[in-house]
Protein backbone atom coordinates (compact mmCIF):
# COMPACT_ATOMS: atom_id res chain seq x y z
CA UNK A 1 0.00 0.00 0.00
CA UNK A 2 1.77 3.29 -1.02
CA UNK A 3 0.67 6.91 -0.25
CA UNK A 4 -1.61 8.84 -3.18
CA UNK A 5 -3.14 11.73 -1.35
CA UNK A 6 -2.07 14.15 1.43
CA UNK A 7 -4.52 16.14 2.62
CA UNK A 8 -4.33 19.58 4.39
CA UNK A 9 -5.84 21.77 6.72
CA UNK A 10 -5.55 25.26 5.89
CA UNK A 11 -5.31 28.02 8.66
CA UNK A 12 -2.19 27.69 10.93
CA UNK A 13 -0.91 24.55 8.63
CA UNK A 14 -0.49 25.69 5.19
CA UNK A 15 -0.36 29.54 6.50
CA UNK A 16 0.11 31.06 10.38
CA UNK A 17 -3.54 32.10 10.42
CA UNK A 18 -3.16 33.28 14.02
CA UNK A 19 0.04 35.84 13.42
CA UNK A 20 -1.47 37.00 9.87
CA UNK A 21 -4.99 37.46 11.94
CA UNK A 22 -3.45 39.38 14.69
CA UNK A 23 -1.08 41.67 12.62
CA UNK A 24 -3.99 42.85 10.79
CA UNK A 25 -6.03 43.35 13.82
CA UNK A 26 -3.29 46.01 14.81
CA UNK A 27 -3.19 47.39 11.88
CA UNK A 28 -7.42 47.70 11.58
CA UNK A 29 -7.42 49.02 15.30
CA UNK A 30 -4.55 51.96 13.64
CA UNK A 31 -7.14 52.95 11.45
CA UNK A 32 -10.31 52.74 13.44
CA UNK A 33 -8.36 55.52 15.88
CA UNK A 34 -7.54 57.44 12.47
CA UNK A 35 -11.06 57.15 11.61
CA UNK A 36 -12.51 59.04 15.32
CA UNK A 37 -12.17 56.21 17.73
CA UNK A 38 -10.95 57.89 20.43
CA UNK A 39 -8.99 54.93 23.05
CA UNK A 40 -5.49 53.83 22.79
CA UNK A 41 -5.08 51.58 20.59
CA UNK A 42 -3.59 49.27 23.58
CA UNK A 43 -7.35 49.02 24.96
CA UNK A 44 -8.87 48.63 21.81
CA UNK A 45 -6.57 45.71 20.73
CA UNK A 46 -7.43 44.30 24.63
CA UNK A 47 -10.86 44.59 24.12
CA UNK A 48 -11.03 42.93 20.12
CA UNK A 49 -8.97 40.13 21.65
CA UNK A 50 -11.60 39.51 23.80
CA UNK A 51 -14.34 39.82 21.48
CA UNK A 52 -12.61 37.70 19.20
CA UNK A 53 -12.42 34.75 22.43
CA UNK A 54 -15.99 35.63 22.61
CA UNK A 55 -18.14 35.48 19.76
CA UNK A 56 -15.69 33.01 17.63
CA UNK A 57 -12.86 34.01 14.40
CA UNK A 58 -15.88 33.76 11.88
CA UNK A 59 -18.07 36.50 13.43
CA UNK A 60 -18.82 39.11 11.00
CA UNK A 61 -19.56 42.18 13.37
CA UNK A 62 -16.19 41.82 15.72
CA UNK A 63 -15.58 46.03 15.06
CA UNK A 64 -19.03 46.54 15.49
CA UNK A 65 -19.24 44.77 18.89
CA UNK A 66 -15.71 46.57 19.83
CA UNK A 67 -17.28 49.95 19.47
CA UNK A 68 -20.57 48.53 20.97
CA UNK A 69 -18.11 47.46 24.32
CA UNK A 70 -15.75 50.81 24.17
CA UNK A 71 -19.28 53.28 24.36
CA UNK A 72 -20.71 56.22 22.76
CA UNK A 73 -18.20 58.72 24.10
CA UNK A 74 -15.13 56.39 22.51
CA UNK A 75 -16.51 57.50 19.42
CA UNK A 76 -18.16 60.83 19.59
CA UNK A 77 -18.28 62.98 16.86
CA UNK A 78 -17.48 60.50 14.52
CA UNK A 79 -19.38 57.83 12.24
CA UNK A 80 -19.52 54.40 13.82
CA UNK A 81 -20.21 52.93 10.60
CA UNK A 82 -17.01 54.77 8.93
CA UNK A 83 -14.44 53.78 11.63
CA UNK A 84 -15.44 50.03 11.70
CA UNK A 85 -15.01 50.13 8.21
CA UNK A 86 -11.96 51.86 8.24
CA UNK A 87 -10.99 48.72 10.75
CA UNK A 88 -12.31 46.17 7.75
CA UNK A 89 -10.73 47.72 5.05
CA UNK A 90 -7.85 48.19 6.90
CA UNK A 91 -7.71 43.92 8.24
CA UNK A 92 -7.86 43.00 4.67
CA UNK A 93 -5.39 45.31 3.28
CA UNK A 94 -2.89 44.33 5.54
CA UNK A 95 -3.69 40.48 5.90
CA UNK A 96 -3.90 40.17 1.74
CA UNK A 97 -0.76 42.26 1.18
CA UNK A 98 1.14 40.13 3.55
CA UNK A 99 -0.45 36.69 2.90
CA UNK A 100 1.99 34.70 1.34
CA UNK A 101 3.10 30.95 1.60
CA UNK A 102 6.88 30.85 1.98
CA UNK A 103 8.58 29.27 -0.95
CA UNK A 104 10.01 26.11 1.14
CA UNK A 105 6.58 25.54 1.64
CA UNK A 106 5.88 26.08 -2.17
CA UNK A 107 8.75 23.62 -3.52
CA UNK A 108 6.87 21.44 -1.27
CA UNK A 109 3.62 21.45 -2.59
CA UNK A 110 5.18 21.39 -6.14
CA UNK A 111 7.41 18.42 -5.58
CA UNK A 112 4.61 16.75 -3.82
CA UNK A 113 2.08 17.30 -6.93
CA UNK A 114 5.29 16.24 -9.23
CA UNK A 115 5.92 13.36 -7.27
CA UNK A 116 2.04 11.96 -8.59
CA UNK A 117 0.64 12.41 -5.16
CA UNK A 118 -2.73 14.21 -5.28
CA UNK A 119 -3.44 17.07 -2.83
CA UNK A 120 -6.26 18.55 -1.36
CA UNK A 121 -7.70 20.38 1.91
CA UNK A 122 -9.74 19.23 4.98
CA UNK A 123 -10.51 22.39 6.23
CA UNK A 124 -13.35 24.23 9.29
CA UNK A 125 -14.64 27.31 8.38
CA UNK A 126 -17.09 29.11 5.84
CA UNK A 127 -16.80 28.70 2.36
CA UNK A 128 -16.23 31.75 0.79
CA UNK A 129 -13.67 32.40 3.36
CA UNK A 130 -11.85 29.28 2.77
CA UNK A 131 -11.94 29.45 -0.53
CA UNK A 132 -10.55 32.89 -0.85
CA UNK A 133 -7.65 31.69 1.66
CA UNK A 134 -7.01 29.04 -1.25
CA UNK A 135 -6.96 31.53 -4.28
CA UNK A 136 -4.78 34.34 -2.38
CA UNK A 137 -2.99 31.83 -1.29
CA UNK A 138 -2.28 31.03 -4.66
CA UNK A 139 -2.69 26.82 -3.18
CA UNK A 140 -5.09 26.63 -6.61
CA UNK A 141 -2.36 25.85 -8.60
CA UNK A 142 -1.16 22.41 -6.41
CA UNK A 143 -4.94 21.14 -5.67
CA UNK A 144 -6.81 18.96 -7.10
CA UNK A 145 -10.35 20.74 -7.01
CA UNK A 146 -12.40 17.99 -6.60
CA UNK A 147 -10.64 17.26 -3.45
CA UNK A 148 -11.14 20.83 -1.46
CA UNK A 149 -13.68 20.07 1.68
CA UNK A 150 -14.85 23.00 3.63
CA UNK A 151 -17.03 21.77 6.21
CA UNK A 152 -19.86 24.79 5.95
CA UNK A 153 -19.94 23.57 2.26
CA UNK A 154 -19.90 19.53 2.97
CA UNK A 155 -22.25 19.87 6.11
CA UNK A 156 -19.89 17.56 8.25
CA UNK A 157 -17.93 18.95 10.63
CA UNK A 158 -14.32 17.69 11.08
CA UNK A 159 -15.28 16.35 14.52
CA UNK A 160 -16.94 13.30 12.24
CA UNK A 161 -14.82 10.71 10.41
CA UNK A 162 -17.38 10.77 8.01
CA UNK A 163 -15.22 14.06 6.47
CA UNK A 164 -12.16 12.16 5.82
CA UNK A 165 -13.71 9.41 4.47
CA UNK A 166 -15.63 11.25 1.92
CA UNK A 167 -12.58 13.05 1.26
CA UNK A 168 -10.43 9.14 0.50
CA UNK A 169 -13.99 8.06 -1.33
CA UNK A 170 -13.72 11.14 -3.71
CA UNK A 171 -9.75 10.56 -4.39
CA UNK A 172 -11.30 6.98 -4.89
CA UNK A 173 -8.57 5.33 -2.73
CA UNK A 174 -8.33 3.71 0.59
CA UNK A 175 -8.35 5.99 3.92
CA UNK A 176 -5.14 4.24 4.55
CA UNK A 177 -3.52 5.79 1.44
CA UNK A 178 -3.95 9.29 2.32
CA UNK A 179 -2.26 11.65 4.79
CA UNK A 180 -3.34 14.54 6.57
CA UNK A 181 -1.85 17.03 8.21
CA UNK A 182 -3.60 20.01 10.60
CA UNK A 183 -2.60 21.58 13.73
CA UNK A 184 -5.42 20.50 15.78
CA UNK A 185 -4.92 17.48 18.01
CA UNK A 186 -8.82 16.83 18.33
CA UNK A 187 -10.29 17.79 15.33
CA UNK A 188 -7.46 17.23 12.84
CA UNK A 189 -5.44 14.49 14.13
CA UNK A 190 -7.81 12.40 16.04
CA UNK A 191 -10.26 12.39 13.37
CA UNK A 192 -8.59 11.71 10.81
CA UNK A 193 -6.57 8.74 12.75
CA UNK A 194 -10.28 7.26 13.35
CA UNK A 195 -10.96 7.49 9.78
CA UNK A 196 -7.78 5.53 9.30
CA UNK A 197 -5.54 7.96 7.41
CA UNK A 198 -2.36 8.95 8.51
CA UNK A 199 -2.54 11.69 10.92
CA UNK A 200 0.43 14.23 11.31
CA UNK A 201 -0.18 17.13 13.63
CA UNK A 202 1.47 20.10 12.89
CA UNK A 203 2.35 22.33 16.29
CA UNK A 204 3.88 24.93 14.77
CA UNK A 205 1.32 27.70 16.15
CA UNK A 206 1.47 26.70 19.64
CA UNK A 207 -2.35 27.25 19.76
CA UNK A 208 -3.55 24.11 20.51
CA UNK A 209 -0.05 23.14 22.96
CA UNK A 210 -2.71 22.94 25.71
CA UNK A 211 -4.97 20.00 24.30
CA UNK A 212 -4.28 16.43 23.35
CA UNK A 213 -6.28 14.07 21.31
CA UNK A 214 -7.18 10.73 22.66
CA UNK A 215 -5.23 8.85 19.69
CA UNK A 216 -1.31 9.62 19.67
CA UNK A 217 -1.04 10.77 15.50
CA UNK A 218 1.52 8.84 13.36
CA UNK A 219 3.81 11.89 13.35
CA UNK A 220 4.36 15.55 14.43
CA UNK A 221 5.44 18.11 13.06
CA UNK A 222 6.78 21.57 14.07
CA UNK A 223 7.35 23.31 10.41
CA UNK A 224 5.59 22.35 6.61
CA UNK A 225 9.07 21.11 6.06
CA UNK A 226 9.55 18.51 8.13
CA UNK A 227 6.85 16.51 6.10
CA UNK A 228 9.97 15.69 3.46
CA UNK A 229 11.65 13.00 5.19
CA UNK A 230 8.56 11.40 6.68
CA UNK A 231 6.93 11.56 2.88
CA UNK A 232 10.06 9.66 1.79
CA UNK A 233 9.44 7.25 4.77
CA UNK A 234 6.74 6.33 3.09
CA UNK A 235 7.67 5.78 -0.15
CA UNK A 236 7.18 9.09 -2.34
CA UNK A 237 9.98 9.50 -4.34
CA UNK A 238 11.22 13.71 -3.79
CA UNK A 239 14.00 15.56 -4.83
CA UNK A 240 16.77 16.34 -2.37
CA UNK B 1 -32.03 82.80 3.68
CA UNK B 2 -28.80 81.25 2.61
CA UNK B 3 -27.94 77.68 1.44
CA UNK B 4 -26.08 75.87 4.35
CA UNK B 5 -25.74 72.68 3.48
CA UNK B 6 -25.56 70.18 0.62
CA UNK B 7 -26.45 66.47 0.48
CA UNK B 8 -25.29 64.07 -2.00
CA UNK B 9 -26.53 60.80 -3.09
CA UNK B 10 -23.42 58.48 -3.58
CA UNK B 11 -24.07 56.00 -6.22
CA UNK B 12 -24.05 57.43 -9.84
CA UNK B 13 -24.21 60.91 -8.64
CA UNK B 14 -20.43 61.26 -6.74
CA UNK B 15 -19.25 58.74 -9.02
CA UNK B 16 -20.97 56.59 -11.81
CA UNK B 17 -21.59 53.33 -9.94
CA UNK B 18 -23.27 52.00 -12.96
CA UNK B 19 -20.28 51.97 -15.32
CA UNK B 20 -17.79 51.07 -12.12
CA UNK B 21 -19.78 48.22 -11.56
CA UNK B 22 -20.26 46.54 -15.19
CA UNK B 23 -16.31 47.19 -15.77
CA UNK B 24 -15.58 44.86 -12.74
CA UNK B 25 -18.05 42.63 -13.28
CA UNK B 26 -16.59 42.17 -16.81
CA UNK B 27 -13.37 41.13 -14.96
CA UNK B 28 -15.14 39.02 -12.39
CA UNK B 29 -16.34 37.05 -15.28
CA UNK B 30 -13.15 36.68 -17.04
CA UNK B 31 -11.37 34.98 -14.03
CA UNK B 32 -14.18 32.70 -13.22
CA UNK B 33 -13.38 31.80 -17.08
CA UNK B 34 -9.58 30.94 -16.00
CA UNK B 35 -11.00 29.34 -12.52
CA UNK B 36 -12.61 26.67 -14.42
CA UNK B 37 -16.14 28.57 -16.02
CA UNK B 38 -16.47 26.71 -19.41
CA UNK B 39 -18.96 29.06 -20.72
CA UNK B 40 -18.40 31.71 -23.22
CA UNK B 41 -17.75 34.73 -21.21
CA UNK B 42 -20.45 36.93 -23.86
CA UNK B 43 -23.11 34.31 -22.76
CA UNK B 44 -22.28 34.55 -18.90
CA UNK B 45 -21.90 37.93 -18.30
CA UNK B 46 -25.44 38.58 -20.18
CA UNK B 47 -26.87 35.39 -17.66
CA UNK B 48 -25.49 37.52 -14.75
CA UNK B 49 -26.74 40.70 -16.14
CA UNK B 50 -30.19 39.10 -15.96
CA UNK B 51 -29.09 37.74 -12.24
CA UNK B 52 -28.37 41.64 -11.34
CA UNK B 53 -31.43 42.51 -12.94
CA UNK B 54 -33.79 39.99 -11.13
CA UNK B 55 -31.80 39.25 -7.27
CA UNK B 56 -30.58 43.38 -7.23
CA UNK B 57 -26.90 44.98 -7.32
CA UNK B 58 -26.98 44.47 -3.27
CA UNK B 59 -27.69 40.72 -4.08
CA UNK B 60 -24.43 38.83 -2.01
CA UNK B 61 -24.99 35.60 -4.38
CA UNK B 62 -24.84 36.83 -7.67
CA UNK B 63 -21.99 34.33 -8.78
CA UNK B 64 -23.45 31.34 -6.96
CA UNK B 65 -26.96 32.45 -8.56
CA UNK B 66 -24.77 32.20 -11.84
CA UNK B 67 -23.22 28.99 -11.23
CA UNK B 68 -26.33 27.60 -11.06
CA UNK B 69 -28.51 29.11 -13.96
CA UNK B 70 -25.69 28.20 -16.10
CA UNK B 71 -25.79 24.34 -14.51
CA UNK B 72 -23.18 21.36 -13.08
CA UNK B 73 -22.17 20.97 -16.99
CA UNK B 74 -20.53 24.66 -16.90
CA UNK B 75 -17.93 23.84 -14.67
CA UNK B 76 -17.57 20.21 -14.05
CA UNK B 77 -14.41 19.47 -12.76
CA UNK B 78 -13.70 22.39 -11.01
CA UNK B 79 -14.68 23.70 -7.51
CA UNK B 80 -17.98 25.69 -7.61
CA UNK B 81 -16.29 27.89 -4.60
CA UNK B 82 -13.11 28.89 -5.89
CA UNK B 83 -15.02 30.01 -9.01
CA UNK B 84 -17.29 31.83 -7.43
CA UNK B 85 -14.55 33.28 -5.13
CA UNK B 86 -12.36 34.11 -8.48
CA UNK B 87 -15.19 36.26 -9.22
CA UNK B 88 -15.68 38.05 -6.47
CA UNK B 89 -12.02 38.83 -5.86
CA UNK B 90 -11.76 40.25 -9.16
CA UNK B 91 -14.96 41.92 -9.03
CA UNK B 92 -13.46 44.15 -5.68
CA UNK B 93 -9.88 44.26 -7.18
CA UNK B 94 -11.16 46.45 -10.50
CA UNK B 95 -13.56 48.02 -8.46
CA UNK B 96 -11.54 49.16 -6.04
CA UNK B 97 -8.64 49.78 -8.17
CA UNK B 98 -10.07 51.88 -10.82
CA UNK B 99 -12.66 53.60 -8.81
CA UNK B 100 -11.76 57.55 -7.78
CA UNK B 101 -13.66 60.85 -7.82
CA UNK B 102 -12.40 62.44 -10.91
CA UNK B 103 -10.28 65.94 -9.92
CA UNK B 104 -13.22 68.29 -11.00
CA UNK B 105 -15.33 66.73 -8.27
CA UNK B 106 -12.99 66.55 -5.45
CA UNK B 107 -11.99 70.14 -6.44
CA UNK B 108 -15.96 70.96 -5.93
CA UNK B 109 -16.07 69.08 -3.09
CA UNK B 110 -12.84 70.78 -1.01
CA UNK B 111 -14.28 74.54 -2.53
CA UNK B 112 -17.74 73.75 -1.14
CA UNK B 113 -16.46 72.77 2.12
CA UNK B 114 -13.74 75.67 2.19
CA UNK B 115 -16.66 78.04 1.24
CA UNK B 116 -18.55 77.03 4.83
CA UNK B 117 -21.42 75.23 3.67
CA UNK B 118 -21.61 71.24 5.26
CA UNK B 119 -21.42 68.50 3.04
CA UNK B 120 -23.32 65.43 3.54
CA UNK B 121 -24.75 62.39 2.06
CA UNK B 122 -28.28 60.65 2.08
CA UNK B 123 -28.33 57.38 0.18
CA UNK B 124 -29.87 54.11 0.21
CA UNK B 125 -27.96 50.69 0.80
CA UNK B 126 -26.12 48.41 3.03
CA UNK B 127 -24.47 50.31 5.98
CA UNK B 128 -21.16 48.85 5.72
CA UNK B 129 -21.18 48.73 1.19
CA UNK B 130 -22.11 52.62 1.34
CA UNK B 131 -19.59 53.55 4.48
CA UNK B 132 -16.84 51.26 2.41
CA UNK B 133 -17.59 53.71 -0.92
CA UNK B 134 -17.28 56.98 1.41
CA UNK B 135 -13.92 55.48 2.29
CA UNK B 136 -12.43 53.99 -0.80
CA UNK B 137 -13.74 57.23 -2.50
CA UNK B 138 -11.93 59.55 0.02
CA UNK B 139 -15.18 61.13 0.32
CA UNK B 140 -14.38 61.53 4.50
CA UNK B 141 -12.18 64.18 4.05
CA UNK B 142 -14.43 66.62 2.87
CA UNK B 143 -18.09 65.07 4.67
CA UNK B 144 -19.19 66.08 8.11
CA UNK B 145 -19.30 62.49 10.22
CA UNK B 146 -22.26 64.08 11.68
CA UNK B 147 -24.45 64.13 7.99
CA UNK B 148 -24.15 60.88 6.52
CA UNK B 149 -27.40 59.14 6.01
CA UNK B 150 -27.66 55.85 4.91
CA UNK B 151 -31.31 54.34 4.52
CA UNK B 152 -30.50 50.95 6.26
CA UNK B 153 -28.77 52.13 9.30
CA UNK B 154 -31.75 54.96 9.69
CA UNK B 155 -34.28 52.83 9.37
CA UNK B 156 -35.83 55.17 6.62
CA UNK B 157 -35.91 55.08 2.62
CA UNK B 158 -35.31 57.50 0.36
CA UNK B 159 -39.09 57.90 -0.97
CA UNK B 160 -39.79 59.21 2.82
CA UNK B 161 -39.31 63.11 3.46
CA UNK B 162 -38.81 62.17 6.92
CA UNK B 163 -35.45 61.14 6.29
CA UNK B 164 -34.44 64.09 4.22
CA UNK B 165 -35.96 66.30 7.50
CA UNK B 166 -33.88 63.90 9.85
CA UNK B 167 -30.69 65.34 7.88
CA UNK B 168 -31.73 69.03 8.44
CA UNK B 169 -32.30 68.79 11.77
CA UNK B 170 -29.28 67.24 12.83
CA UNK B 171 -27.22 69.82 10.67
CA UNK B 172 -29.23 72.52 12.49
CA UNK B 173 -30.76 74.46 9.46
CA UNK B 174 -34.23 74.41 7.59
CA UNK B 175 -34.74 72.41 5.12
CA UNK B 176 -34.76 75.11 2.33
CA UNK B 177 -31.57 75.69 3.53
CA UNK B 178 -30.00 72.51 1.99
CA UNK B 179 -29.68 70.69 -1.04
CA UNK B 180 -29.63 67.63 -2.35
CA UNK B 181 -28.19 66.34 -5.49
CA UNK B 182 -29.03 62.85 -6.68
CA UNK B 183 -29.75 60.94 -9.47
CA UNK B 184 -33.31 59.48 -8.90
CA UNK B 185 -36.36 61.58 -10.14
CA UNK B 186 -37.98 59.58 -7.57
CA UNK B 187 -36.29 58.64 -4.36
CA UNK B 188 -34.10 61.32 -4.36
CA UNK B 189 -35.39 64.52 -6.42
CA UNK B 190 -39.09 64.30 -5.52
CA UNK B 191 -38.41 63.42 -1.57
CA UNK B 192 -36.00 66.01 -0.95
CA UNK B 193 -38.27 68.45 -2.75
CA UNK B 194 -41.45 67.34 -0.88
CA UNK B 195 -39.08 67.76 2.29
CA UNK B 196 -38.52 71.40 1.01
CA UNK B 197 -34.86 71.44 0.05
CA UNK B 198 -33.55 72.72 -2.97
CA UNK B 199 -33.89 69.05 -5.26
CA UNK B 200 -30.97 68.84 -8.06
CA UNK B 201 -31.27 66.19 -10.25
CA UNK B 202 -28.24 64.49 -11.19
CA UNK B 203 -29.19 62.68 -15.03
CA UNK B 204 -25.44 62.24 -16.27
CA UNK B 205 -25.68 58.16 -15.80
CA UNK B 206 -29.05 57.91 -18.11
CA UNK B 207 -30.03 55.08 -15.43
CA UNK B 208 -33.63 56.92 -15.05
CA UNK B 209 -34.15 58.38 -18.00
CA UNK B 210 -37.55 56.81 -18.57
CA UNK B 211 -38.54 58.04 -14.86
CA UNK B 212 -40.22 60.85 -14.64
CA UNK B 213 -40.80 62.11 -10.78
CA UNK B 214 -44.30 63.83 -9.53
CA UNK B 215 -42.48 67.28 -8.96
CA UNK B 216 -40.12 68.96 -11.07
CA UNK B 217 -36.41 69.35 -9.34
CA UNK B 218 -35.16 72.39 -8.94
CA UNK B 219 -32.20 72.08 -11.14
CA UNK B 220 -31.72 69.42 -13.65
CA UNK B 221 -27.60 68.17 -14.68
CA UNK B 222 -25.88 65.90 -16.14
CA UNK B 223 -22.48 66.05 -14.43
CA UNK B 224 -21.10 67.36 -10.90
CA UNK B 225 -19.10 70.29 -12.41
CA UNK B 226 -22.81 72.07 -13.44
CA UNK B 227 -23.34 72.38 -9.84
CA UNK B 228 -20.47 75.71 -9.74
CA UNK B 229 -22.35 78.06 -10.96
CA UNK B 230 -26.14 77.23 -9.55
CA UNK B 231 -24.55 77.09 -6.21
CA UNK B 232 -23.07 80.66 -7.19
CA UNK B 233 -26.75 81.84 -7.82
CA UNK B 234 -27.40 80.72 -4.08
CA UNK B 235 -24.88 83.10 -3.29
CA UNK B 236 -22.29 80.62 -2.34
CA UNK B 237 -18.85 82.12 -2.51
CA UNK B 238 -16.56 79.74 -4.73
CA UNK B 239 -13.69 80.56 -6.62
CA UNK B 240 -13.62 80.63 -10.56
Amino acid sequence: MSLRAVFFDIDDTLYSSTRFAWRAREQAVAAMCRAGLRVPRERALAELAEVVAEFGSNDDRHYDRLLQRLGPDSHAGAHPALIVMAGVIAYHETKWRELTIPETERRLLADLAAAGLRLGVITAGLRMKQAEKILRLGLDRFLDPDLVFITDQEGIAKTNPKLYLRAAARAGIEPGQAMHVGDHPLHDADTARRAGMIAVLHQGSGKYAHLEGGLEPHHRIDELAELRPILVEYGVDLPG
